[in-house]
């Protein structure tokens, strides 16, 4: 089994593709097309068009796309949503809210990497939608950014694997006990204080009072 | 003028390269070579050894680094810290204030792009920093993200740049009027919140009561 079919099983999914960094990793990119539906931010259509992905549905202002080149790779009519207050993304999630309920798993693509602010605006909606759905979480060539309620969770992991927790509320307190550094009712006062921890165990069990993000990296350190 | 030079002025600055994505843009690695001294953090030297740039000092951990491969691009010898509590940036960073004091520029180039949590965690540091030195800014091939403390500031900006503003702390406010949507004592309760403005003038006058991140994207829409 892959590593990436260790740390998110291959379950039905949503797949959004955003305007970032385009993955390269082809395991990555065929969990893309997996996608039932499958919805692209504006002028993501355009590197998707490069890997032969059809999208079901695109969502945008319009503004980074040229619909005429691109109309052989959206199944539906672009559905173009002038609102300036929202970006693109949110204009994604919302449409899956309304159309398709909020007992999904979704899986963003393309969301970092390229300009910072996008990345960092992207990071901080994930954390916002943590308790709406099912399941969201954001795919790279470097790894998996999941974003999970207050609760307990399970996650699978890799013995040696960086792992970092990040809260963008500082109040929030974590436990987390297979780590390099196990957290006890840990809080962070800063977004870097959680990073470059290190799995112990083929899982860690995560319990918060909040919204945490985790990054579970490809990359493993022994 | 490049929109580079007229963002941000090519002053004596001291340049860090850190290991995330090493720039394209020919302009970015031009200043990165001009600064003085140029840091390198540990793996650092890779990327920066395929452009022919050759560090004054090499500092980390050691541990994603080929010294005997990689001496003829640092003049001084590897600068090992083995503290795990620190990253490689940290290291660079803590380096310059007891060996040149804090009365300096420091552009940060490669501490962005590839793995989501070094993305997060460096430009969290970079706000931690904001108070410390004369100026510290990132630069990428996507635009400039630099760190502010409290107070006023004037930059440069282009007509229809998109800015955006990023503060770590909720209570802080900010205030910016040269903006399509102007900031009047604003604070973001989100980290997305101040994302996607756009300048409306050749500088912007920016006042905070708290260190304030703001990102000035080289794209610029009219």
């Amino acid at each position: 089994m892959s590593i990436l079919t260790h740390l998110i099983p291959n379950i039905k999914h949503i797949s959004i593709c955003a305007n970032g960094l385009f993955p390269t990793n082809t395991e990555v990119i065929a969990r893309l097309k997996n996608g039932s539906p499958i919805i692209a931010c504006d002028g993501a259509l355009n590197a998707m068009s490069k890997h032969g992905i059809v999208a079901d549905f695109a969502i945008g202002d319009g503004d980074s796309l040229d619909r005429d080149k691109l109309k052989d790779f959206i199944k539906n009519p672009y559905i173009q949503i002038d609102d300036q207050n929202t970006n693109d993304l949110t204009k994604a999630i919302n449409f899956i809210a309304e159309n398709y309920g909020c007992n999904q798993s979704i899986l963003i693509f393309a969301a970092t990497g390229l300009r910072e602010d996008h990345t960092l605006g992207n990071i901080a909606l994930l954390e916002q939608y943590s308790t709406q759905f099912k399941q969201i979480a954001m795919l790279s060539d470097f790894g998996i950014l999941e974003a999970l309620p207050a609760g307990t969770h399970r996650l699978n992991s890799v013995i040696g694997q960086q792992i970092s927790f990040f809260c963008f509320n500082q109040k929030t307190e974590i436990s987390c006990e297979e780590l390099k550094w196990p957290l006890v009712n840990k809080n962070f006062l800063a977004l870097n204080h959680g990073t470059l921890n290190q799995a112990t165990a083929a899982h860690i069990n995560l319990e918060s009072n909040g919204s945490v993000i985790v990054f579970r990296a490809f990359e493993v350190k022994y």
